[in-house]
């Protein structure tokens, strides 16, 4: 099978939409800077990936949890020639054909979910399943890989303003139409960084999950939040930021549209949560104001962070956004960013009392990390 | 300040249990398999540790953190000859005054739980304060650490039954007695193994927490039990192993008083739920057989898990107990062991999805590594 061509489709503010098709049938699209930049067919000869997971119903803790057994032979840490997210070059063709990108998304070729095209053995829906203990549904969705950049050495701290937006525009975009795919209830736009924190490729590039279900904690949030509104009549998220920001001892940075903070009951060393300084729902709806100062305090808050407790630093950054279809008035879009980091040198890891009970114990005080984190420079 | 004298108090089936304390103040236990055995007073001149450690309440998720900030110097992984809890020797005073131990337990050093002796800063009840929001308090309870045997270089999985017998006399003996201080909602017995795990000392050891709360995940285990046995009128424990033993594809392990399966949705790529075959809420409710049966049952399954996925394997093991004030009918005793490891060499570690959104992908599939766990060697 060869690739498909590249068409132009749409092109979000300040950067062009391309898509195209990998030689395995996968969705690949290009965010570009500029308006005519041409990208290459792919021209490896690679067969379908066989992909099948399973979400399983824990009925002890009431959730999904999703079986992907053919993720095991997952690319592992490859040297930087062979890295799978730089461009292609005519000696070595990787996962994006052409020879540069500014900003890209592909299907993963190891998805935890994934539309299967034909059912599946362990696809049968559990009201048919005479096990009503053991209830199973197939792993629908979609998983995407992002790439920020086409530079294999740099990380999101070093990028631009201007790189910033593109990829803010690429989130806004998977967002908006991976919502549209049946069986999504939530996106979910992540970015993974450093070996600390599993990742297997050290390109600057994130995911998107688009799951069938709404996640564990925003099932939790939106529960605090439906019954703090009850009480209340208010935004619980808005007021813990209005809380964080009178009280003042762990902001970080207070922008015109975002604030910075780290949040009262931290359960990492070293966490911090973004807001935007008004309520929505999703990443498209923000601002072009929003979204321009975004573009250049984010950066910076990752660069303080890298200042603080060293570079690299390994981080987990997730976007929380509405689900789909239930609670949109509830949430309040937010970037929480988390490191395992506990010290140069030293990492946290979860222990018994967090990953068995889920009872976090924070070495480090919240107001003692806003405080180095001030200091740091951005 | 010196030791305290040593004094025999009570003693549980089979071992001997011994008082004293350490020369700050801390209390030791030794339970010793042969009835006149002598123990040293702690030489050692040490100043009371300094712990303050906070409750903070996380409104968005709705559970309590911890925050101990005085655990950040705590020892870490020294060398051999410097191991504080190998048995006291005329050059090197460690934690553990005797020359010889069998089962030791002590007040941790660097508690995240502890009754402090006066009113701390972050002590207010958070009735009186100001800020709704930011709810906080005193972080009281008890944390002990315990040693399975003075050998340095033995694992749990090595242990002689006779012992495993003593180690569960000492767990029994804490759990009853930590239930009557006061604040304790929940006594958890656990052991971290492996410095994958984030473990600090590499001595055979574990560790007991006494939480002034139910911790989220037994909230959350017994949300579930108590919405399925007013459906169903039935147990949900009982009816899951039920489930599981007709299955039989998952089980690792069937004894007489004791089954070993891995669960229909694990998390983890190792996971393995040791229950009794008849439903209890606490350690102390097991009888004499169970627990004879237990003693070598448990480090046989440690060994096939050691066998089936590498030596030395990290891994958690962690004692589901009933809370000690609430429910105590709806839970089953039982001992949830997990590893990160995903195939000798590799690691699972917990990214975007788990980590932040709290959705679990797990790369092995709990039919496969329940056939891998049954080959094993024992």
């Amino acid at each position: 099978m060869t690739g498909h061509a590249i068409r132009t489709t749409q092109a979000p503010a300040g950067s062009t939409k391309k898509r195209g098709r990998l030689a395995d049938g996968r969705e690949i699209l290009y965010f570009d800077e500029c308006d005519h930049a041409v990208h290459a067919d792919d021209k490896r000869s690679l067969d379908s990936a066989s992909t099948s997971s399973v979400m399983r119903r824990d009925n002890v803790l009431g959730e999904w949890v999703t079986i992907a057994s053919h993720r095991q032979d997952r690319t592992h840490l490859p040297i930087e020639a062979e890295c799978p997210l730089c461009p292609s070059t005519p000696d070595h063709q990787t996962e994006i054909p052409s020879a540069d990108y500014d900003v890209v998304v592909f299907e993963n070729r190891f998805p935890a979910f994934s539309t299967p095209s034909a059912p599946t053995d362990g696809g049968s829906p559990s009201e048919e399943s005479s096990e009503r203990l053991f209830e199973h549904r197939p792993g629908s969705g979609r998983c995407e890989v992002i790439c920020f950049t086409s530079q294999h050495s740099l990380s999101f701290s070093q990028l631009p303003p201007s790189r910033v937006q593109t990829v803010l525009n690429a989130w806004i975009d998977r967002s908006v139409e991976l919502t549209t795919l049946p069986n999504v209830e939530q996106v979910f736009c992540f970015e993974n960084r450093g070996e600390e924190t599993g990742v297997t490729l050290s390109h600057p590039h994130g995911q998107i999950y688009a799951y069938p279900f709404v996640t564990p904690r925003t099932q939790r949030m939106l529960e605090n939040a439906r019954g703090y509104q009850r009480t209340t009549s208010r935004n619980l998220f808005a007021d813990l930021l209005e809380a964080e920001i009178e009280c003042g001892d762990r902001i970080v940075i207070r922008g015109r549209h975002w604030t910075a903070f780290v949040p009262f009951a931290a359960r990492w060393p070293l966490e911090v949560h973004l807001y935007p300084n008004r309520q929505m729902a999703v990443l498209s709806d923000l601002s072009a104001d929003e979204q321009e100062e975004f573009s250049s305090i984010y950066p910076a808050l990752l660069r303080r962070m890298e200042g603080a407790f060293g570079f690299p630093l390994p981080y987990i950054a997730a976007w929380h956004q509405a689900p789909t279809h239930v609670d949109r008035e509830l949430p309040y879009l937010h970037l929480q960013i988390t490191s395992i980091r506990r010290a140069p040198g030293k990492l946290k890891y979860l222990a018994g009392s967090e990953a068995a009970m889920g009872a976090f114990i924070n070495d480090v005080l919240p107001e003692e990390a806003a405080r180095l984190l001030r200091e740091a420079r951005a």
